[in-house]
């Protein structure tokens, strides 16, 4: 092979970031798309639904494009495929559970009927342009989860996934070991892995942890009624869950439609077993005793509209919570979720019922790898270069001095951002440009029409509110014809501060007055010595700084 | 004494709640507040600086109380004093720290010398009224903390104030067993104790045990100049901070105004010892090596506006984060800080800095006691009554749950809310009554004039910004004379959206001419209609749900 030959790697999600996960894997003509992920608005983004990754440098390069490889069906690797086949229409390649909920998704936006799934399973390989993509089974919070061996020219690069060791998982097995070992003896030219648990010291621990909680739980709970929020995904806890009601004799009842969604997904793809007559409906709760039922609902991270948060409110149409009610949270809050999901427990407590949750009992672990594990990956592997990926500055970095304690040298390290492009040779690797990346916002239809200048506009709003002052002059002589009229929102609460809202006024006419005597007659210097002369008396009587918005008619 | 004579116990802050401390103790013509705290604002209340509680029942029985009585000198105890200043002035008692940054306080809002400021220590009584009031001494994350005992008509009453058990604080000695046990062997009618860390099993560790991780650190620093950001009330923390520093030859210097503050006032009263010539002015530190040098800020919790965070963000005008840097975090981060203060450890990481923080280092313990020290002071105090204080609802119904397992009946549990009349007397607890109780916000120099309806503003405002339509009608006729003009703010880009705003015009101008055609002349009506209209126009085209401000001129 020449010499000159070159692999890009350049992620456009995920790095100093968590979420929207997308990787482009660039060989010649040919690009694999790994994941392509949405993330969850931060607060600097009121009223936006969702956060998808910048395509823009994919949409110029469309043909080279063989497909999208996913490692597992989470949000934040699926999330952003709608928006991204409507813009580009390629092959989807993904486990089973994977594909099974991509379907759904595509199906709420229409796109089923034109969107290629190609199904594989973990052992298989397939063929995109310049590269051999083999997919390796590995453990998460997800069934069906992956890590990606792509074959390419210049040697093997592999991409973790999301993953943890889990030597007793639910279903399916460990980690593939062996394989990871297999690529390490023939020679791995990069690893790519998971960092969001990187200062975390020791090992995660197994899933099966989580089920003896459960049954310890299930059994002391006696004569409640059990309820258990959890994410709708960790299709191994809520076989978990259904496992422990089983076994002391309980229904389940499923609530929230994410978690509908993908239990029905699940049992029908083979991933739940539920013994016979086990699940009920919601709506026929009624006809069992306290002690009889079990419910699995959405809601473990206290979001507003779920299932859990319309029970504790007293919102939920099919669900009362009494005294008496065990309610089990079995998830940790992500970060940013805290204050809403401690809302939720209060509630939940002050309606008599027994909370469990995560600080209190090990009803939750981490779908991901902590430093040893992820140090093992690096010793199994040993990979000529490494770039931590999934996570926050801190947590590259911390990965990057974890992988040099493993043997990585710190000058085979990159530490890469979103839009850099990575060039992997036989022997190098260097940051060679970048492209454009970045967030594009979500809210309502628009895809992309809120910016940072709307969004600085909504935060000036949001914290100070807004007064409009409104008035209609000669467009010859300049004279008031009507006005000033000054209405505000969000600033006081106007029916207890009339005299405030009267000065305002009277500081407007002022500065209109003021315009007339200097004859200014254009719009731009009436609507600046308006905007000036309100925010000055505002300012001086409240230490407030409300947008102001002068709207001025001409007749 | 009679039997029918009775305490009330009003808490109006700090139950169900975060902050905002505020007690108070009523016997026949006495009240006595303990602590005047105030919270920072939840993101509910955009734009507010501060909340303190609703003291109007206060006002109403203002000649009553005979003075404010406080634990310690932490913002949630003390913050909301100069408030209550402004409304009723009356003593205030505390320890001589405690009256230190009270001091400092009044000073700000020109209060200093209206104020009565009586100091007191740890086992010094005072007599208020009807009450004796007992100062005992704690341990907690700032000095000079204490609990109060009143001694009361009906019995005994304790509050514990913010505690911990330190066997081996840096300063003024453990808590005060003995006192508590002499009080438990005379007779406790009722205990008010401290819930905010029930959660969490076991002890909380010593202070002392963060000044040998500093040790480890500053020995292990060599070349690297240190930066230790922490709590400027932590004055044991400061102290373990300058001993280090000290230890291994450094020079320190302090940046953050109220770190400034705290440092001056503690070393002024003698809190803190600090050996000649180790302090620098922060104007000095190009004068020393790296090596020679300590850096104590403000910022722990990632406050946008605070020395670390301008550090991070290179806005700071005389401290540059550099390669070399160690920066030590020594704080948790409050629950809905976690966000801000990530932020800040990424950018220290990317300037090159090390950076040490609680989740890879014991560099900070908490203030509070677990559940261990909360049972032994119960046992120790062995009150008849017990009342958790301090926490949100699911703190105070597990303390009260561990309260049962000390032994302490069920029936003698009060869990209580803000507002509420506990009503104590010799054998009796009773919840009788409530009283006016609440949030009193504060923005700019607004007290109180931001409420529920203007915060619902601000929020829809922040999520889906403003849409205002003008338009000047003829007062008679009712034929539009000028206008409509459509204007948005916070909604989307204008400039990308020329095409949805002509058509929102049309939109307006349509449902103009519609109220026309129907001889609709009243304002209400109009504004009705252009209301809906260009709700359904935008909802239509963009599923959002903008604010619709129409306001119509009359000529």
């Amino acid at each position: 092979m020449a010499k000159n030959l070159k692999l890009k790697i350049i992620p456009l999600g995920g790095l100093n970031e968590i979420g929207k996960n997308l990787t482009v894997f660039e060989f010649g003509n040919d690009i694999v798309v790994l994941d392509c992920g949405m993330a969850f608005p931060d607060e600097t983004m009121p009223g936006i639904d969702m956060v998808i990754p910048d395509i823009s440098y994919l949409e110029k390069h469309r043909d080279k494009i063989r497909g999208i490889v996913l490692t597992h069906g989470h949000e934040d690797h699926i999330g952003g495929i709608p928006y991204f086949l409507k813009k580009i229409n390629v092959p989807i390649y993904g486990t089973r559970l994977t594909l099974g909920l991509v379907e759904c998704k595509l199906k709420e936006h229409h796109l089923l009927s034109k969107t290629k799934l190609m199904r594989v399973k973990a052992g298989d390989s397939v063929k995109l342009g310049a590269f051999r993509v083999e997919f390796i089974h590995t453990n998460h919070s997800i069934a069906d989860a992956v890590a990606i061996a792509l074959h390419t020219p210049v040697g093997i690069v592999l991409h973790s996934g999301d993953f943890k060791i889990d030597t007793t998982p639910i279903e399916g097995g460990m980690l593939d070991v062996a394989k990871f070992g297999e690529l390490g003896n023939k020679g791995v030219l990069a690893l790519l892995s998971d960092s969001t648990n990187v200062e975390r010291p020791g090992y995660t621990m197994s899933e099966s942890t989580v089920g003896d909680t459960f049954d310890d739980l299930f059994r002391g709970a006696f004569d409640k009624r059990i309820i258990v929020a959890t994410f709708a995904s960790n299709i191994h806890r809520v076989q978990q869950i259904i496992n422990a009601a089983y076994r002391y004799n309980r229904k389940v009842a499923v609530s929230g439609r994410s978690m509908e969604n993908v239990v029905e997904v699940a049992m029908n793809l083979g991933y739940m077993t539920v013994p016979n007559g086990v699940m009920i409906s919601i709506d026929e709760i009624h006809k069992y005793r306290p002690n009889q039922l079990c419910i699995i609902t959405t809601g473990s991270q206290g979001e507003t509209m779920s299932a859990l948060s319309r029970m504790a409110f007293s919102e939920h149409r099919k669900v009362e919570i009494v005294p008496g009610d065990m309610v089990i949270v079995s998830a940790s809050p992500i970060p940013g979720n805290e204050k809403a999901i401690s809302t939720v427990i209060n509630e939940l407590f002050k309606k008599g019922a027994e909370v469990i949750y995560k600080s209190l009992e090990n009803v939750h672990v981490s779908g991901h790898a902590c430093q040893e594990e992820l140090k093992l990956l690096i010793s199994l592997v040993k990979p000529k270069f490494f770039i931590p990926v999934h996570g926050e500055y801190r947590h590259l970095m911390l990965h990057a001095a974890l992988a040099e304690r493993a043997g990585i040298p710190a000058k085979n390290i990159a530490l890469a951002d979103i839009g850099q492009v990575i060039e992997l040779a036989h022997h190098s690797i260097k940051q060679t440009a970048t492209v454009p990346s970045g967030v594009v916002l979500i809210d309502g239809l628009g895809v992309g029409d809120v910016g940072n200048l709307v969004l600085r506009d909504r935060k000036h709003l949001a914290e100070d509110g807004i007064i409009v002052v409104t008035v209609t002059i000669d467009k010859k002589t300049g004279a008031i014809l009507c006005g000033p009229e000054v209405l505000s929102r969000g600033f006081v609460y106007v029916r207890e501060s009339e005299d405030l809202m009267e000065d305002a006024k009277n500081a407007a006419l002022l500065a209109l007055q003021k315009c007339q005597n200097k004859r200014v007659k254009d719009w731009v210097g009436i609507k600046n010595s308006l905007k000036t002369a309100m925010s000055d008396f505002v300012y001086a009587k409240t230490k407030r700084k409300p947008m102001i918005l002068p709207i001025i008619m001409e007749l």
